[in-house]
This record gives C-alpha cells, sequence and structure tokens, in this order.
C-alpha cells in the first residue's frame, strides 16, 4: 500500500511499517490509498490522485471536503506516530503502541480542491505524553494550499 | 436519494429538495448515501448505516473518522441552508444561492464509531448574513454519542 | 472568591474547594473574578459581573472576546474536573492531582457581548483517563447565548 | 499605545494607525498593553511582558491561558486587517470598514507560557470577500514556541 520514493531508515522506516500493516484493518484508508511520500526529519508527505468518486463538485470538479479532512487526519496521525517514536527513542524509553487515535481536529477550508494530484504534509507542534497536536496542510501539483488542520491525538 | 419519513413542508421541503438535486453533482455524497430522516424547527437530522468500506479499525468494526467529520460536514452544511432560508424568509428577503460552503470545521471524536445505523443531527448556533455557525453531533442507534462538530459556512 | 449559592455536597464541593484554593496562585484569576453559581450534576455554573476594563469596544459596551476566551475556559476546567472526580468516584479509584490543564479550545463568538452580568456554563461531554472534552457556553443576564466553546483538557 | 520599532509605509502604516486609534475605545485592549513590533509582507508581530496580573499559575510563573488567546486574538485581528486592506489594494477597491470582528478561533497551548517578553505574530491563510482566515503564535523571549491559534474573522 505503501510505496515511499526512497528507502527509509530507523524510525521513518517503523512508522512507514506500521501504516502498511495497520491497513490492513482500514477499509476505509484502503479506499482513498493515500501513499507516504517521504518522512523526512519530523514531517510526514503522504500523496494521492484525484478520482471520481473523491469529486464534492463535480461542475468545478474539486475535493470534497470530507476526502480532504480524512487525508489531512490519515498524515498527521502518522506525524504524531512519528513525533512519538522519536520521542521515545531520544529518552530511551519503550515505544507506546502504535495506535494513536484522533481526539479533536480543526480544518480550514482554503480554496476549492482543484488538481490532479494532492499532497497532504504534517508535522507535530507539541509531543507529550498523553496528546501530541499535529499541523496538517494540504497543496496541490501547482503547490496552492488548499487546507490547513491542527490536530490532537491520544497516545495509549 | 433523499427519502425522509414524513412529508416536509416550506422552507424544509426546499432544503431537502436543494439537497436532492445537489448531490447529483457531489459524487462523493452519493459513495456515503446519507439520507434526510427529519428536518424539524432549525435541526435537521441525516441517518446512514454502516458498510464495510466505512470502517476505520476492522479489529472492532468502527466507523472511520474520516466518514464521521463528512457525515457531520454534510447535516451541517443542511442546518446551515435552513437557517439561511429561515432567515431570509423572517426578513422577507430573496434567498441567498444555496451553494453555502465550509468555512472551518472542529470535530471532536468522543467514542468509538461502533453501531450499525447512525444518525447525524445539527442546527444553525448563528445565522448571519455572510457567515453560518452550527453544531453537528453523531449517534448510533443505541443512542450513544460518538461525535461532535461546530463548523463555519459561508453564505454566497 | 467563591460564593456558591447553595451548599455544595460530596464531589461538588471538592471541584469548589479546588477552585477556591487554586485561585490563590492564579493572578490572572484572581482579577477577573469568576464565582461558582452552581455545581449540578455534571454542569458547572460561574457567573460575573461586566465591568469596565472588559469591555472589547466602548461605543457599544460589550466584553471583549478575551474576557469570553478566558471566561469559557475557566468554567470549561472546572467542569473537566468535575468529570474526573466523578470518574474516580465511579470506579472507587484514587483521583489524580486537580491540576487539568488546557490542550486546546475552540470559541465561537456568537453575538455581541452586552449586558451586565454573565453566566458561563461547561459540562463534560467526555471523560477519558488522559484527556477530557468539555462544552462551555456564555449567556448574558437575558439569556442571550453570546459565545459557545469545546476545550480538551489533559489529566495529570 | 503602538511603539513601532521602524517606520511603517503605506498599508503597514494604515494598519497600525488603525490599531492606534481602535485602542481608544477598547479598555481591555488598554489593559493588555500589546504593541505592534513590525508589520512585514504579510506579518504581523506584536510584543508584551509578562506582568504579574497576567500569571495563571504563580507557582511556576507561566502566563495564563486567557492572555495568550486574548494576544493571539489581537494579532491574528490585525493580520486579518493587513489582508483585507491589501486585498482591496491590489484590487484597486475601497478598503472595507476596519472593523473586523472574530467568528470562532482555535487556540492549542502548546507549552507552558514561562517568559519575561513574547512575541505574538500572525500572517493570513485566506483573504475572502465575507472572511478571513488567520494562523497566530506566541513565543518568548527564549524562542520557545508557547502556543499556536487559528482564527477566522468577518469582514464587515
Amino acid at each position: 500500500m505503501t510505496s515511499t520514493e526512497q528507502p527509509l531508515d530507523g524510525i521513518a522506516a517503523q512508522v512507514a511499517a506500521v501504516f502498511a500493516a495497520g491497513m490492513d484493518h482500514v477499509p476505509f484508508g484502503q479506499w482513498l490509498g493515500l501513499e507516504i511520500s517521504s518522512i523526512e526529519d519530523d514531517r510526514v508527505t503522504m500523496r494521492f490522485e484525484m478520482r471520481d468518486e473523491f469529486v464534492g463538485n463535480s461542475e468545478i470538479n474539486v475535493l470534497h471536503g470530507g476526502i480532504i479532512s480524512a487525508a489531512l487526519d490519515t498524515v498527521g496521525g502518522l506525524a504524531a506516530l512519528l513525533g512519538v517514536l522519536s520521542r521515545a527513542a531520544e529518552r530511551s524509553e519503550d515505544p507506546p503502541s502504535p495506535w494513536l487515535s484522533t481526539i479533536d481536529m480543526r480544518t480550514d477550508y482554503l480554496r476549492p480542491g482543484s488538481g490532479r494530484e494532492f499532497a497532504a504534509a504534517a508535522f507535530p507542534l507539541r509531543v507529550g505524553r498523553r496528546s501530541v497536536v499535529t499541523r496538517m496542510e494540504l497543496h496541490n501539483e501547482s503547490g496552492d494550499l488548499i487546507a490547513v488542520g491542527t490536530g490532537t491525538y491520544s497516545v495509549p
């Protein structure tokens, strides 16, 4: 399911492996079909292409808000996992279970979601023992910023 | 697409008609398949059933967060439309174009989305000339409150 | 600092005592001067009066948004504490330290904050082991809904 | 009230003038005492110093969350005004009335608000005809990121 553009090392590889294995249990995630593009430093980027079923307004052919939120939530969750695994490694602690869940999330829909291909990126703003806050953003292939989000995730 | 449980009058019927006609242009909305259950006073309720593709964790068979957000956003948009049409009627003004768009939205995921059938309900908190704020909530058939949301919608 | 209108029992009394003792260490809270009006079931209500320094627009004499947010955050924190203490009591667990901190909060400013006296009320939507989500609302003495909020609080 | 570190030109000077004149009608804003540090490109930065009444926990001497939210809301409103005036200038349109009001705002409290001096900065994410979305952040003098926010403002 994940096809990273370049080999990932260490914690980045763990995040990708958790995502790949986890997708087996996430039918809606499979339907969405997001792929990891890169995991660098504290930033995760995923990609997906426009599909007919993703459209929210077929007269102007733009992404539905629900697809945008789902993409931001997905990449935010991976950035939260990356943050949690990095924190555990820095402190030489055992990593927690990788099943972070979204506590709450805000999405700001900035521009119509036009495009053929989209990049959803995220990074953690704060990694705590109990919760992680992440920032997310969605661009199209022209670099237009379509939406941003902020999410709070629960550490198991 | 919409199958209301009882005949709707006046503004409620307009909202249902806008939704029914609009769905022709919303492929992702068709895929979701939400139906209007009732429009009473200032409250819109929609329903949908669990489907395999909606699942976010197949080990415990719960809704994906993206489906929850999409359902809340949809019913919030209809409640915003209801508010805008009611406001125009009260003031004897021409109704604006029915194409409200979501400016921003917060979702709080309160409990795992278990259930066979779900009710998404919404009502406007404030109906302004330029924007409408709505509250949304999602229950399952046992009455468990699964998620709540708050959305701000732009009036065209 | 707190002057409840009626005697509080059990957990409600504990919440009031924590608030009263805690205020000694919260200079901005003292400056705001919110008082607990009632703690019933899972709902906390606080009150405060308009003061010159609270005004955000002296031409129309309304509360500043910062005062509104601070009031909602305060009452939300007490509702979160109430939820946490109630949960511990139901489970016969030791209560956690009462120092909940706000992780994130959304405020929706619905109407101008006109009035002489204001009631800020809150209740928990979900009480978890690590975080609590609360809903808050602010009314004036005429019953106008001025603002609502949703907050996520961290359990120590 | 505003003491900018360097002379401001054009639209930046207009924003500073609106703020200076507006403060006469904002008692709580005067009490807070935020000053504009710089307005460059699309970014507004304000500063304020720790004061005894701003403290939310006197045992660790940190800012109260209400002060943090009020500072973010203030600088977000100025960034929204900057965005609105810039948009009008680009389109050779008459600028709207400068009285933007906050529709909704999310604050994420990331770290304890320790410090002697704070910088609140903001920039618009989207400038529309009816609403503006801004991002805000608060740093202390050591460069620690204390809080971030996202706000939606109404254009009159």
